[in-house]
C-alpha cells in the first residue's frame, strides 16, 4: 500500500521512500502530513464541502474520570470545555481559569490509535444511558474486543454515579466551615466534599436534576448547544483498553451524566488496565479538545465511518501549533488569546466556493467609515438628500437604543462638561462683549443649538459648544447678526455644492494633528485656570504663625479732599457723608467701593483657598483616572467594576464636592444664572437687523463672515471625521452635509437671538463617544469581550442639552460644585482624548529603547527612523499651529488647519506610498495607480494564502480607491499645494 | 520491517497493526511516539548516557535566506536564536522581540524527511567556506543526489555574500533620514538598506570583519558559544531539493557567514526548486529551533550517523507541546516564559544514574532558611559559637560585596528613615522623660547601637531602632540603668541557653501577623502625624476673602491685677513694668509669655500650612510609589529605569523639598541638634548606678526587666526571622544567638550612657533588604531576569549609622527637609512592607470574585473557604493585638505575641496538616509523622515523575523535619498550649 500511494502521486514528488514515515510533497507547494493526510483532506473535502448544510451545534464537553472513593467507584468531573479548558483543582475544590489546552503529541497519536481500534457507533438510537451502555458493550463483545465474561463488570462501572464540580455561593460555603471544623482530617474532607459537590444519584432518570437546572454555568453555554461526554478511567479487570466512540442519532439528556441540562450527542469511553491513569487522562483531554474544535466537531457530526474521524484527527494534526519543549514549560496555563483564527477560514479550505466567500466576508462588516456613501452625486444638494435618506431609517432606533444605564453616566458626564464650558466661556464672553452676551446667553444658546442638532443633525454623537468669541467694534449685536447671516448663507452654499467632500483629504495626519491640538488646548486651559487660582488667592509665603498678631488689614477712610471728589458715595443714596461711616466695619469690597484704602500686610493674601483648589483639582483628575482603570482590576465582580468605571467621573466629582463641603472653605463655586433674562438689562431677546449701522456694513460683513465660515466648516468637519472614524465602528453612517446644514441654520437663529455661535466640539464629542462604548458580554469562559461599537442614538445628546437648559432651576444643587473640581474634569477630558491616538503612541516611541517598543504593526513594516521623522513633522506642525493660535494671527488659524492638509500633501514627496499607507492614509490622487497596484498585490496574496496582518489596512486602502477625485469648493487652498508638487 | 517491529516488542503491546501509523505501547506505561521512537530512545540513551562528557557549548543559530535583490543574489539574515527566536522585520528593518518559536508539525516532519534523504557530513575537516561547500557538493554528486552539471551553479549560489541585520545607534540612523529623503522610492530603499545593513563582502577571509566585531549583540552570547548556520532558499535550476547537514570537526570562523565573530560548528543548507520559499523557511526555522534545543544540540554534537539525528528529532517530537488550531492564533508571538524546564531534567531520562543526581540538585541551592544550622548543640553557648563560626568566613566579603551603586541609594533611604525615626521618637521620649533622654540621646544611641550591631551582629541587614519608651516614676535614669542591666543579663542567659531555638515555632502565621502589625503601626503613625498638622495648624474654615478687614488678632495687655500676680514678668529681668511694653508689637509667643491675651478671630488659625503639609506628605508618598514602579515601564533604557527605581525615595524627597523651598512656607522642618551635649543640661554622659534609689530597687527591677526582655527578645527574633526568610535567598546564613548577644550588650551600654534601648526594626529592616535586592542581568534575549538574592554586607548599615552620628554636622542641610515629606516616606515604608506578604494577598482574595483570583498554588490545593477562614483568624488576632497595643495593657503586648504562637498551635485542631502545609509551615511536633508521610509521598512522586509544582513546598517541609523537638526556655508559655491540645 505504501508503494501504491507513492505511485498515485504522479504530479507530486515523494521525497523519500524510506521505511517509516514518508512525506508527500505535492506540487501545490503545501506539503501535507505524511502517510495519510492526502486522502484525509480528500475525505474531509467530501463531507464538509457541501455548504448548504445547517451549521452544527456548539459542543459542550465534559470529562469525567473514574475515582475510587472509599472503596466505592464513581465518576467525577475533572475538566470541561466550552471553547477553552477548565480543570477541576482537586485540592482547591474549584475550577481553574479557562486556558488553552496544551496537549502532547503523544496523546493525540494514542487517541488516533484508539479510534482506529475501538468501537465506533455512529447514529446510535439512544434514549437512556443503560441502553446505550448495553449496546456499546454488546458491540465490543461482538467484535471480539471484549471477553463476554467482562460484560457485566464494564456495564457496572459505566453506570456508576457522576459527581460534578458545582460552584456554590460564598455564604453557603462559609457556613460549611463550621461543620467541617472537626479534628479528624478524613472527616473534614468527607464533610466538605459532601457539601461542595453535588451527587447525581439518579443516572437513570431522564429529567434533569435540580442541581443541573440550578447550575449557573448554563448561562455560558449557547442555547442550541449539545454535550459530548468523555469518560476515562482505569479498572483492574481489563487487560487491554476498552474504547468506544458513540454518536447518538438524536441528542438526548442522559440524566446526571452532564453537569448542565444539555442533551448529550457524543460519548467517548476509555477504560483501561491499571497503572496508566495519567496517559488515559491525556487521551481524554485530547478527544475533548478535538470535540470543541470547530473543524473536528463538524467532522464528528458528519462522519460516515471510522475513517472520516481519523481523517479529522489528521487534519487537526496538520494545523496544530507546536512549541519546542526547551522554550516552554508545559505546566504554564496559557491564557486564551484575544482573537483566534475564525473557523470559517479553516473550513473554507474544504468548500468549493471558498475564495468568493472569503472576499465577501472580508469586505463587509467593517463598519462605517468616513468615506462611506461619499461618492459624489453631482446634483444640487445631492449630498444633503443622501444624508437624510441614510439617516431616516435609523430615526426610531436613535431613541430606543439609548435605554441602558451607561447612557445615564454619559449624560451626567457630558452635561457637567457642557455647563462648565458654558460657564467659563460665558464669563469670558461677557467680559469681551460688555455683557451683551453673557453666561445666560451661553447657557441658552448651548441648550438650543444642542437640542436642535441632536434631534436633526447627521451625527448626533457630536456635541456642539460655543465657537471662539470675536471682539466687535461698532454696534456689536447688529453687526454680529449680519456676519451670522452671511455665514449661514455661505454654509448653505457649501452644503448645496457638496463641499464636504473635502473630508477625503482629511487623513489621519490632519485628524490627529487637529484633535491633539484641541486636547492640548483643553489641558493647557485647565492648568491655566488652576494656576489662576494661585493668582486670585495669593498665598502669604512669608507667614509666620508666631507673628499672627502682626497680620491685619484695615480699611482706612480716605482723606477729606479725595472723598469729596468721589461720585460713588454721592450716587449711593443712603450714605451721604463719608465720615458717618464706620470704616473699620466695612468689608473689603465695601471699603474699596466707598473710596477707602486697605492698609495692612494681609490685605492682598487669601489663605488656604489656592491650595485647597489645587487639592480638589488634582484629586478629581487622579481619582477619575484611577477609577477609569478600575475596570481592569481583579476586585469585585465584572459588572460592578464596569459600573464604577462608567461612573468614575461622577463618583470623583461627588467625592471632592463632599470633601469641599466638609472643609467648608469658600472655594469658587459653579454659579449658574437663576433668572431667565438677557445678561445685559435693556436688550430684548431678538436682535433687529437694521437701524444701527451704516448700510455698507451689511455687505462688508461678508468678508469676516468668510473667515468665520472657514473656521466653522473646518472645525465641524474635522470633529465629525474624528467621531466617524473607523475605529469607533459606527453603524448608522455619517451625515456631513446634514451636520453643516444645521450648523448654518443655527448660526442664523443664534444671531437673531443674540446668542453665541455653536460648532462641533472635538474633545467633548470624543468623551461622549468614549462614554457610550459597548463591549460584548463574553460568552465562552475565557473568551475576551470584543469592542462592539458605540450606542449611537440621539437621546443622550438631547438630554444633556435639555438639562443644560433647565440648569437655571438646578442652581441650588449646582452651587455646591467647586470650579476646581470641574477644571479637573476638563484636564481628564483633555488627557483621555489623547489616548488611543496613533500620533501620541508614536511620540512615546521616542522615549522607548528599541527592544521595549510595543509590537505595533507599522513598526514591522516601516523603518523606525521614518516613523520618527513622520512624528517629528507632526510635532513641528502642531507647534506652529500652537504658536499661531496663541499669538498674533489667531484669525488665520482656520486657514492654517487647511495648511495641515497641504503639509500632508508635501509628505508624499518625502515618504514612500508604502510607508504612508502604514502611518497615514493614501491621498485620493494616487488612488488609481494604487488601485491597480493593490489589485495585483491582492491577487498575489490570494494565491499565497492569508499570511499578513495587513488585511485591515488593505481594506482601508481599497475603500480609499472608491473615492473619485472631484472639484471642491476649497480647491483654491488645495490647488496651490497641488501645483508645487507637480 | 513493520512486522518485525511488531514482533520485537514482546513485552509491550502493539495496539494496532494498521497500515500507516502504528503506535507502540510499552509496559513501562510511557507510550512512545509511533514507528521509530522506541529505537530512538535507545539510541539516545546510548549517545547521551555517558555523563562524564564535558558539557557541549551553547549554540547561536543564524538563519539566512536567499534573496534576489536587483538581479543579484545574496544571503540575507532573516532570524536568529540564542535561546528564543528573533526575526528580522523586513519592512521595519529591525529585530522583533524575542519570542518562543511556534512551529508547524508539517515543517518538523519535512525536516525529518530532509535529514533522511539529504547529505549528512559529520566531523568534516573544514577551514573555509569555499572548501566546505566544495566538499558538500562533491558528496551530493557522488551520492547521485545532484546532477554533476549543476555543481557549479550550486557552489556559486552558496558562496554569495551575506548581509546581516545590525543594530545602529539612533543618531546615525537619524542622520540617514536626510540622505534617504529623496523622491524616488527605489532610491530611498537602496540608500537606506546600504546604511542600515552591513555587507560582508569578503566571505572568504577568515578574520572576522569590523562589522562583526563591532556588533554589540555579542554581549548576549555566552563566551564559549559556537554558531550553527542555516541557509535556505529557492533557485530556478534545481528540480529537487538540495539538503546538507554539516558538522565541522573544529568550530571555525567562516568569514562573514555569521553576524557575530562566533566560530561555526554546524551548517544546514536547503536549496530547492522555486515556488515553495515559505515551506523552506519553515523547515529552516524548525532546524534552527532544534539546534538551540538543549537536548537536540547535545545529540547533534554527539551523533554518530544520520540515524542518531533522526532519533534526536523523534525525541524532540516526543516532548513537543501542541496547541489546538482553534484555540490559538499561530500569528501571535508568544513571550518567553518566566521559567523553562531545565535541560538537565530532560537529559536525565537518558543518563543512568538519574534519580540520585536529581535529588542532589533538587535539595541543594535553596538558600539559607531560618532553620539552617539550627540543630541544637546542647553545649553552653553552643548556638553563639556556631553563629560566630558561621559568620566569620564571610567577614571580608561583608565589606567588598557592598560596592555597587545600589548601596548608595539604600544608605540614603535607610538613613532618612532612621533619622526621621530618631527625631520623632526623640521628641516623644523627651516629653516622656522630662528631657532626660531627648533627640540628642536618640541620635547618639541610634548611631552607637547601629554601628556596633552592623559591625558584629549576626545578621547585619537588620536595622536597630529605639524600643518603646516606658515612663519611669522614681529616679528615672538610675532605675532604667538597673532594668537595662537585668535585661542584659537575661538576654545573655537566653543566648547561653540557646533560647533562640524558639524561632522554630515562629511560622509564617506569626511572622506575617507580627510584621503586618508593625506595618499598620507605621502607616497609622504616619497618618496620625499628618492629621496632627491639621490640628497644629488649624484652618479657618469660615474665612471669607471679602471680610479680610475683619480678621485680626491683637495682643491685649493684661489687666493691672492679673499683671501683678504674674511671676513671669517679674522674673524676667529687663522689663519690670507691664505697661511699659508695646503690647501690639509683641509676637504671639511673647504676648502669652508676658501674660497678655490674644483677642481676635484669626488668633487660633494658621493659614496654608496644613494643606501644604498634606500636599507634601501625599505627594512624596505617591511619587515614591510611582517611581518605584517605573522599573516595569517601557520608557528609557533598563539601566536608567533601574536607577530611577532605586533612587525613587531620594528623588521624591528632593522634589518635594524643592517644592517646599519654592513655596517658601514655614512648614515644620527636620531640626537636628547641632551641639554635642545631653538634652537635659545638668546630666553627664554616664549614669551612676548607685545612690539615688533605695537598695531593694536594684533587685526589684528584675520584674520589669523580664517584660522588657520578652519584648526585646520577641521583637528581635521575629524581625530576624522575617529578614532571614527563605524568599530573600540569603546566602551567608543567620545568627540569632549572636544578634541577641549584641542586643543585650548594647542594652547595658546604652543604659550606662543614658541612651534609649535598641532592637531590630521590622519595617526598616524590610526596607533595607528591599533596597538591596539583586536581579540577574538577563543573558539570552527574552530570558527573564531572576531574583538572585540580597547584597548581604555590613557596609550599608554601618554607613547609615555613621551618617546618623554625624547628622549633627549635617544640620544646615537637613533643616530644609519638611517633616511631612518624611512622614510620606514612613507611609511608603509601611505600605511597601505589606507587599509580598501572603497574608495580605489572602485578604485581597476576599474582594475578588472566584474567576479573577490569581493562580496562587495554595488555591489549587486548599478549598477557598479554608483559606478564608485562615485569613479571618489572622485578621482577628491582629485586631486583638492592635486593641491591646493601643489601649489598656500595652505592657502585656510582648506576651501577646507569644499568644500568636499559641493561636497557631490551636489551628492544628481546626485545619488539616495538608492545608496548613500550604498556608503556613508545619510545627515541629508533627514532624516525625510528617517526615514519614513525606517520604512515602516522595517515593510515589519519584515513580510518577515530576508532575507537581509543589517541589518548593516539599523541600520546605522536609527541611522542617530536620529540626528536633527540644526543650526551650519559654516552654512555660508554649507548654500551656501543648497541654490543651493533648
Amino acid at each position: 500500500l505504501w508503494q501504491r500511494l507513492g505511485q498515485q502521486t504522479k504530479n507530486g514528488k515523494t521525497l523519500c521512500k524510506g521505511l517509516a514515515l514518508c512525506c508527500w510533497w505535492p506540487p501545490d507547494h503545501r506539503p501535507l502530513l505524511c502517510v495519510v493526510v492526502s486522502p484525509a483532506a480528500e475525505r474531509l473535502r467530501y463531507i464538509l464541502g457541501d455548504e448548504d448544510d445547517a451549521p452544527t451545534p456548539t459542543l459542550f464537553t465534559e470529562m469525567d474520570t473514574l475515582q475510587h472513593e472509599g472503596g466505592e467507584l464513581e465518576w467525577r468531573e475533572s475538566a470541561r470545555w466550552v471553547k477553552f479548558e477548565e480543570k477541576v483543582e482537586e485540592g482547591g475544590e474549584r475550577w481553574s481559569k479557562p486556558h488553552v489546552s496544551t496537549l502532547s503529541l503523544h496523546s493525540l497519536f494514542e487517541l488516533r490509535t484508539c479510534l482506529q481500534t475501538g468501537s465506533i457507533l455512529l447514529d446510535l438510537e439512544g434514549y437512556s444511558l443503560p441502553q446505550i451502555v448495553d449496546e456499546v458493550v454488546e458491540r465490543q463483545v461482538e467484535d471480539g474486543l471484549l471477553a463476554p465474561e467482562l460484560r457485566e463488570k464494564v456495564v457496572f462501572v459505566l453506570l456508576r454515579k457522576h459527581r460534578h464540580q458545582t460552584k456554590k455561593p460564598i455564604h453557603r460555603s462559609l457556613a460549611d466551615i463550621g461543620k467541617s471544623s472537626s479534628t479528624s482530617e478524613c472527616l473534614s474532607v468527607c464533610v466538605s466534599t459532601y457539601h461542595s459537590q453535588s451527587r447525581s444519584m439518579n443516572d437513570i432518570s431522564d429529567a434533569p436534576s435540580t442541581d443541573q437546572l440550578k447550575n449557573k454555568f448554563m448561562k455560558k453555554i449557547p442555547r442550541d448547544a449539545e454535550a459530548s461526554n468523555v469518560l476515562v478511567g482505569e479498572v483492574d479487570f481489563l487487560e487491554k483498553p476498552f474504547v468506544a466512540f458513540v454518536r447518538l442519532a438524536q441528542a438526548t439528556t442522559l440524566g446526571g451524566l452532564t453537569e448542565v441540562p444539555v442533551p448529550t450527542r457524543f460519548l467517548f469511553v476509555l477504560l483501561g488496565p491499571q497503572g496508566k491513569s495519567k496517559s488515559y487522562n491525556e487521551i481524554g483531554r485530547a478527544i475533548a479538545t478535538l470535540m470543541v474544535d470547530d473543524l473536528f466537531s463538524d467532522v464528528a457530526y458528519k462522519a460516515r465511518d471510522r475513517e472520516d474521524l481519523i481523517a479529522g484527527i489528521d487534519e487537526f494534526l496538520d494545523e496544530v501549533i507546536v512549541l519546542p519543549p526547551g522554550e516552554w514549560d508545559p505546566k504554564i496555563r496559557i491564557e486564551p488569546p484575544k482573537k483566534v483564527p475564525s473557523a470559517d477560514m479553516r473550513k473554507s479550505v474544504f468548500s468549493l466556493n471558498e475564495l468568493g466567500q472569503m472576499n465577501g466576508t472580508a469586505g463587509g462588516g467593517g463598519g462605517s467609515t468616513r468615506t462611506e456613501g461619499e461618492s459624489l452625486d453631482g446634483r444640487f444638494c445631492g449630498g444633503l438628500f443622501l444624508d437624510i435618506k441614510r439617516k431616516l431609517p435609523w430615526l426610531l432606533s436613535d431613541f430606543y437604543d439609548a435605554f441602558h444605564i451607561q447612557s445615564i453616566s454619559a449624560v451626567l458626564f457630558i452635561y457637567l462638561g457642557c455647563i462648565t464650558n458654558a460657564i467659563t466661556f460665558g464669563g469670558l464672553l461677557g467680559d469681551a462683549t460688555d455683557n451683551y452676551q453673557g453666561v445666560m446667553e451661553s447657557f441658552l444658546g448651548t441648550a438650543l443649538a444642542g437640542v436642535v442638532f441632536c434631534c436633526f443633525g447627521g451625527q448626533p454623537l457630536i456635541i456642539l459648544i460655543n465657537a471662539q468669541p470675536d471682539n466687535g467694534v461698532i454696534d456689536y449685536m447688529e453687526l454680529r447678526l449680519w456676519i451670522g447671516l452671511h455665514s449661514c448663507f455661505q454654509c448653505l452654499v457649501l452644503v448645496a455644492t457638496d463641499a464636504s467632500y473635502i473630508i477625503k483629504y482629511i487623513t489621519r495626519f490632519t485628524e490627529e494633528g487637529f484633535s491633539s491640538l484641541i486636547s492640548f488646548i483643553f489641558i493647557s486651559d485647565a492648568i491655566k485656570k488652576m494656576a489662576g487660582s494661585f493668582k486670585y488667592y495669593p498665598i502669604n509665603r512669608g507667614y509666620n504663625p508666631d507673628y499672627v498678631t502682626m497680620y491685619k488689614c484695615d480699611c482706612q477712610a480716605p482723606t477729606q479732599e479725595s472723598l469729596s471728589d468721589l461720585p460713588v458715595v454721592s450716587t449711593d443714596g443712603s450714605k451721604l457723608n463719608g465720615t458717618a461711616l464706620d470704616w473699620s466695619q466695612l468689608s473689603k469690597k465695601e471699603c474699596l467701593k466707598y473710596g477707602g484704602s486697605l492698609v495692612g500686610n494681609s490685605c492682598k493674601y487669601v489663605p488656604d483657598l489656592a491650595l485647597m483648589s489645587f487639592i480638589l483639582f488634582f484629586g478629581t483628575y487622579s481619582m477619575t483616572i484611577t477609577l477609569k482603570k478600575f475596570k481592569f482590576s481583579r476586585y469585585f465582580p465584572t459588572k460592578l467594576r464596569k459600573l464604577i468605571s462608567d461612573f468614575s467621573i461622577f463618583m470623583s466629582i461627588m467625592t471632592f464636592v463632599g470633601l469641599d463641603m466638609l472643609m467648608g472653605l469658600q472655594t469658587p463655586k459653579l454659579i449658574v444664572p437663576t433668572e431667565f433674562k438677557p445678561t445685559r438689562s435693556g436688550r430684548g431677546w431678538i436682535v433687529k437687523p437694521f437701524g444701527k449701522n451704516p448700510w455698507w456694513m451689511y455687505l462688508a460683513s461678508f468678508v469676516p463672515a468668510l473667515l468665520v465660515t472657514i473656521l466653522i466648516f473646518m472645525d465641524q468637519q474635522i470633529s465629525a471625521v474624528i467621531v466617524n472614524r473607523k475605529e469607533n465602528k459606527l453603524k448608522k453612517g455619517c451625515g456631513y452635509h446634514l451636520d453643516l446644514f444645521w450648523v448654518g441654520i443655527l448660526m442664523a437663529t443664534c444671531s437673531f437671538l443674540g446668542l453665541p455661535w455653536y460648532v462641533a466640539a472635538t474633545v467633548i464629542s470624543i468623551a461622549h463617544i468614549d462614554s457610550l462604548k459597548m463591549e460584548s458580554e463574553s460568552s465562552a469562559p475565557g473568551e475576551q469581550p470584543q469592542f462592539l461599537g458605540v450606542r449611537e442614538q440621539r437621546l443622550t445628546g438631547i438630554l444633556v442639552f435639555v438639562l443644560t437648559g433647565v440648569s437655571i432651576f438646578l442652581a441650588p444643587v449646582l452651587q455646591f460644585i467647586p470650579m476646581p473640581v470641574l477644571y479637573g474634569v476638563f484636564l481628564y477630558m483633555g488627557v483621555a482624548s489623547l489616548g488611543g491616538i496613533q500620533f501620541w503612541d508614536r511620540i512615546k516611541l521616542f522615549l522607548m529603547p528599541l527592544k521595549h517598543q510595543p509590537d505595533f504593526t507599522y513598526l514591522r513594516h516601516v523603518p523606525l527612523r521614518k516613523v520618527h521623522l513622520f512624528t517629528l513633522v507632526q510635532i513641528i506642525c502642531l507647534a506652529v499651529l500652537w504658536i499661531l493660535k496663541s499669538t498674533v494671527a489667531a484669525i488665520v488659524f482656520p486657514v492654517m488647519i487647511l495648511g495641515l492638509m497641504v503639509v500632508r500633501k508635501m509628505l508624499d514627496l518625502v515618504f514612500s506610498q508604502h510607508d504612508l499607507a502604514w502611518l497615514d492614509d493614501i491621498l485620493p490622487e494616487k488612488d488609481k495607480k494604487k488601485k491597480e497596484d493593490e489589485k495585483k498585490k491582492k491577487d498575489r496574496k490570494k494565491s499565497k494564502g492569508q499570511d499578513d496582518d495587513s488585511n485591515e489596512e488593505v481594506r482601508k486602502m481599497s475603500l480609499c480607491t472608491l473615492i473619485h477625485v472631484e472639484r471642491i469648493v476649497y480647491s483654491c487652498y488645495y490647488g496651490h499645494s497641488a501645483n508645487t508638487t507637480q
